[in-house]
């Protein structure tokens, strides 16, 4: 999307000064703006930063009052931040055109297509597939036999579904993230492992989010879980059977073992990791590489590996910094202890 | 597969009560089985599940005595756990049905390719491979140059395998998993990092299981192991001349630095980091997000990072969470003496 | 490559000793060479494996006395290991022998491809995309719509780059890595979390070498940076608006979170984390599985989570061990110092 200065000002409903003419194709902080960029002062604090600005258009308020020449075409607008707000949905949609379905995609005969779905070159749907409008399936995305995809659902480039996958409406996935690996289920028997078949699914809610190389194995029985809303960052693991509640978001490289259950509105940091067959109580947060080893209580703040109180754990981590000075105090008030004893049976011995 | 009631009473050699003609397509566990589904009744705790279990068909043993009303069509087995272990079995092996070669594929001319293999759609197969009798390519597999392949084995989608990969019989790797990419390996030269050609390559023996986005790198020369039996789950590193040993398992998102050899039935936990050039010790088991620093004796069990005996850790971890008292107490203690002290000095100063 | 003793003596200015025929086609460690592979005695310390080595040819120097019989050919050089650095860059670089660009590839023609580029089977180079000379992509790679790619980099098969992505020139990227998802990024509105729309990009300059199943995320406005020459291993997590500073290197499955910048020369231990919103100074570097979470100084030295010095830590470590044996320690002291408390209240009362 290239726009030009007064293109923009009407779709703001806003006042150019300087040339109209100029175009920009992206956004860009003020601080970090070049030329064909587009930016915009809100807070007065950064006003310095706008005497600098390399940026081609930059959204100031109907207030503001400019002290030093300035280089970008200016656009007065209202409300500086609803007027970005707006733009950065135009910037983002235009990432997403509907372009049909590529004949380089393989569509199994027997796979419902509904309407205004893009299926980019070398994707396949499986035997089976239903996929929703205006669903999304960027290049080299394999969407496996007996899988539903809802609408307005996006799969971008890579992304893996294995056969009887659920996922549903306004679901995003990033990159090369796999959905429906065998969980992880062996019985050592005669010193070698015996696989333990998985023959669940993985079923995800409306609204998920999910990033990028992010592997969510299928169940061994039954299905693992992401409901709606969840949010998923880069580098996650989930194991069979395990469900993550609405509205839980977890950072990246954390994981989750097997049968665990998160409730709702959980916030789980970068790289924690959560044992198996537990819950994880609503509104539970867990600091970044935090180890959780038992099931937790509602609104429970967790750190440490193995986690527990929040406020326990620093003032515990606070005491671990001071423990080479604690010993040291602990061999001395020994010595000092000695040496009374010793004076103390001096005296018995004097009394 | 969709199967009849009748047709799996056949296939048990089972009796069927009720309802022959209904039909399931896969199983499920009996407290969330619903109609086309397979379920069961191996554990009499269950039983109060059996009366709301709405799977069409449920497996029973010869003597369950049904106390209330059943909605599914029951199927009367000798063994119900051995009934249920072959019907996975079965269904698991649905799944993977050979479809021979796909002409959306691409095979070098000099590949070698056995008897019964599929190679799905847009599958790269690259100049003197050699692929084994039933082995199954799933899409957007790549196998570089002069790599190999075991018989019956399976690389999901999107797996990419570099030249030069030895990969064994019944092997299974799971999506948008890489073998063979460059060890990390760098000098500092003149303030930049000068690199290391990564010469060798990675040996996958038989039996190997390995979970989806794990990546195991070649060696710098020689090979990076993976030996018979071994099972990887997801998201694991394996670096550069690695060495992993006979039917040890490693769980998700572990990782292994360069040149370290990890022994026989040693059992890694999720999330464990372990140095490079060092020596897992046969039996050795490890905890979770625990970081091995040095070699290990036979059967070790650690914990922490640095990691040390398991035992220990755990008393020395309820130590920890203790540690803020520890302090009062010492400052206590500090106190106590210090009035002795002047008390001391009285008593000697009078006597 | 396949290479005669004969030819190989030539290249490196050696004499051969025995059958100049034998031809081998990889180097290898002479602790594990086999037939068909080229092996060499450099450090005098490996001469008895030398007399077991089952190499085909064996590089030694002049100046070298059997003591023993010997199986390979040997080729006598000046300096083994300039000669072994020779082959191995030529070894090296015959695994990426310029092939053109396949018909099975999607080009859009506004796409500008420079001289020599190699663009493999099932590769897909986005609208405006600029791939400089000789540039190699591997099968499956993405490169999104408007990005550019300089010369003789390298990306290798199924990375994928998302739209408007930079990347400098001699840079390699490793198999199934991401550049450009999307930062984790949303708001809590009404219990629900709202996306931030990221609209900004990655940018990696020159020299730089990525493993693979990285994750690096696009700016939510403005760019993520990878400055010149950093290294970074496998399965790493950079998120948005991150910036990693020339010559740094980074372990694998280290992760960092949003808007952190880190200077040049900082080592990153594998499985560190790093929180957002801070700076790591020049110089830094940081033990395995630390979790750093305060801005640093030049050339610290950082372990723990969360982290402290190095040193500190190491003796906090060493304490935490012998936690036990204080906490008894501890105990001891009071009792003795109760039964002191109890003799001088004794005293006191007989004086």
């Amino acid at each position: 999307m290239r726009i030009s200065a007064t293109e923009l000002a009407g779709l703001l409903n806003g006042k150019v000064h300087g040339d109209g003419s100029v175009t920009v194709d992206r956004p860009a902080r003020i601080e970090d703006a070049t030329a064909g960029t587009l930016s915009f002062l809100a807070n007065p604090k950064y006003e310095e930063f706008a005497y600098e600005c390399r940026a081609s258009i930059l959204l100031v308020s109907h207030s503001f009052q400019p002290t030093k020449p300035m280089k970008p075409t200016l656009i007065r607008v209202d409300d500086v931040y609803a007027a970005m707000a707006l733009l950065a949905e135009k910037f983002a949609d235009q990432l997403q055109q509907e372009t049909g379905i590529s004949d380089r995609a393989v569509i199994d005969p027997s796979a419902t297509i509904g309407q205004g779905v893009t299926i980019s070159d070398f994707v396949i749907v499986g035997a089976n597939c239903v996929v929703g409008d205006h669903a999304f399936l960027h290049p080299f995305v394999y969407l496996g036999a007996n899988s539903t995809l809802g609408a307005n659902s996006t799969l971008h480039a890579g992304v893996k579904v294995y056969y009887d996958t659920k996922i549903g409406s306004r679901v995003s996935i990033h990159a090369n993230t796999v959905i429906g690996s065998d969980g992880f289920g062996y019985v050592k028997s005669e010193g070698a492992f015996k696989k333990i078949k998985q023959l669940g699914n993985v079923v995800i809610e409306d609204d998920v989010e999910i990033g990028a190389n992010v592997v969510i194995d299928r169940a061994s029985l039954g299905s693992t879980v992401i409901r709606q809303g969840a949010k998923l960052d880069n580098l996650i693991q989930i194991a069979h059977n395990v469900e993550v509640g609405q509205h839980t978001a977890m950072a990246a490289q954390s994981g989750v073992a097997g049968s665990t259950k998160i409730g709702k509105d959980v916030l789980v940091g970068g790289q924690v990791g959560i044992i198996g067959h537990i819950q994880i109580a609503d509104g539970t947060q867990i600091q970044a590489q935090s180890g959780v080893t038992r099931t937790t209580k509602d609104n429970d703040r967790l750190y440490g590996s193995p986690a527990f109180e929040y406020a326990k754990y620093l003032r515990s981590y606070a005491a671990f910094r001071q423990l080479p000075q604690m010993n040291s105090q602990l061999s001395e008030l020994q010595k000092r202890l000695e040496s009374i004893e010793k004076e103390i049976a001096q005296l018995l011995a004097n009394s």
